[in-house]
């Protein structure tokens, strides 16, 4: 088997460090790591199957022997490197938002539209966290049945943020134990014992850009510009795992029986339904589960044929990093 | 202006200490004001209006005296009292899910249908948290364009649960920081820094108890048998406060202007909705304001006529306490 030339850009954020950890559990047929990052982080030591590497600085001239460079650094760093990057000969997956939407980019779920990833002009990209666990739960449905409006609202975990918003949760905690005043700046509220209808910046229609990614994203990823997608998106007091009420119109009738059969077979998919014995998905069991969870399983008693949901991943892993790794899996065998 | 015997069966819990408050705070005409409870509360101070009130046990003859009494006690305990309250004379306003759904029974918010009030036989239900905040902010887009279909998924406050999953979210909290395990008994998994998508019992449907209560109370109370809803009842780390994501769909189209005017002008509600300015209710928010809170108001993207919202109530008072003594404030004017 071949082996890779590999960069991570971003290497240091809770993604990054996501990144290293699934290239090394999954065994990707890495030759050579480079991990790469602003200079605020360059120095930062991360191990690698049990070898510890040092984050360099992103600048031009890196990517010369890079074969695939896994991008968590954000938009803005996105917009700026992942084309050098390209031009340098890498091919880019991008866990950013910066080139979801363009026409030349594949937005690829891996168990979804994997077949995407051939048209890639050398950016890839990953979608948002929110958008991959829903489309990996409802993809077996809309196949069978067709699925007409999806309504879902979030219930975020603050990683999803990144590592300073893990931080600001646990001072906040600490604060509020100490009977001190919290104190926020990662969020422009307390995000400790609240909750935040807020995430990303809003945009005219009075949606989110969080709320409008699940929209866009989840039509480009089924290829089906007419689904109906709307979107609620917030932010709770959760480090870990992102949950989701999720309700379908679909086009035929279905049964929970049916949907139940359909994503126990999923790929990337664990039934956890089963209420008799408490069992319903938890933002806690993705942290030590990849597939994303699906319970809650039922009829919407307020439309004729319904389904209603409720949804949890590892915004980390399966929502990112994994998600980031598994593009690149299909690629090299592509 | 006359004055009244009033009780508080239930004193010593969260939302009986605010009925007592309340009362206090409103002015409510009270002549005596007796709070009881169970052999294990009796004997517990609670001040009223600068007085030492003791806790006595309910037993059999304390309603003889009673003209109003506030109950906040459980369905069960409610099952067994509310009927003997009214035999020996009193009103009962009661807040458990005992006998909201019988016939002869009112169910009131007072901002919707007081009138429903003057057809008691003794016992007047109080709606569920969850169901009055809700119902309070759709009413006045009901009445102008009819709404057809209510989906909502709730972010509920351990504090519907009582003090004491107030102090397990404590206690987890504290657990956290030290390092220990979380211990975990008034739910059945940890609270902190999880979402439980269960509130109540499970019923055949796969809905929770708590969900189908928001499907059932809002049709009574909306006096609309037709009304479709679907719900999503889940618990999160917050003390006070609940969310709420409503989508609905018209049966008129209206525009998100008309639904501010209509929303400003209400009793009860107070719209807090200024994206630009980061401007939406909050959780948090509610602790000082027993306003329903409405914002993020927005035209549903995914259907022809439907606005998207988020919904904030003080779960104790407006969900509970408060709405209790404006029942009994409307009783005593009826």
């Amino acid at each position: 088997m071949s082996s890779y030339n590999v960069a991570v850009v971003g290497a240091s954020g809770a993604v990054g460090r996501e990144m290293v950890k699934v290239l090394a559990e999954r065994d990707f047929p890495v030759k050579n790591l480079r991990l790469l990052a602003t200079e605020r982080s360059a120095g930062t030591e991360i191990s690698f199957k049990g070898e510890k590497l040092v984050v360099e600085v992103t600048k031009p001239g890196v990517f010369h022997n890079i074969d695939i460079a896994l991008f968590s650094a954000g938009s803005g760093p996105s917009r700026e490197i992942a084309p050098m990057a390209v031009k340098e000969g890498a091919i880019v997956i991008d866990n950013s938002n910066a080139f979801r939407m363009e026409d030349n980019v594949p937005l690829v779920v891996p168990e979804i539209n994997p077949e995407d990833i051939l048209d890639h002009q050398g950016i890839i990209a990953n979608p948002n966290c929110s958008t991959i666990q829903m489309v990996v739960a409802l993809k077996p449905i809309y196949d069978e049945v067709g699925i007409k409006r999806i309504i879902v609202s979030t219930y975020q975990a603050v990683s999803g943020t990144g590592k300073k918003a893990i931080d600001e949760l646990n001072k906040q905690v600490e604060q509020y134990l100490k009977g001190e005043k919290l104190e926020a700046s990662v969020y422009p509220y307390q995000i400790a014992f609240n909750v935040l209808p807020h995430i990303d910046v809003f945009e005219e229609n009075g949606y989110t850009l969080e709320e409008m990614k699940m929209v866009r994203e989840t039509r480009k990823i089924l290829h089906d510009p007419k689904i109906a997608v709307t979107a609620t998106a917030a932010r709770v007091p959760v480090f870990y795992g992102h949950s989701e009420a999720v309700n379908i119109e679909t086009v035929k009738k279905i049964s929970v029986d049916r949907v139940k059969e359909l994503l126990t077979a999923a790929e990337g998919v664990k039934v956890v339904d089963d209420p008799e014995n408490l069992l319903y998905p938890l933002a806690l069991m993705s942290e030590e589960d990849d597939d994303v969870l699906v319970g809650r399983l039922r009829e919407d008693i307020s439309v004729e044929k319904g389904i209603s949901m409720w949804i949890v991943g590892n915004n980390l892993r399966k929502g990112a990093a994994l998600n980031a790794v598994q593009i690149a899996e299909r690629l090299i065998q592509a």
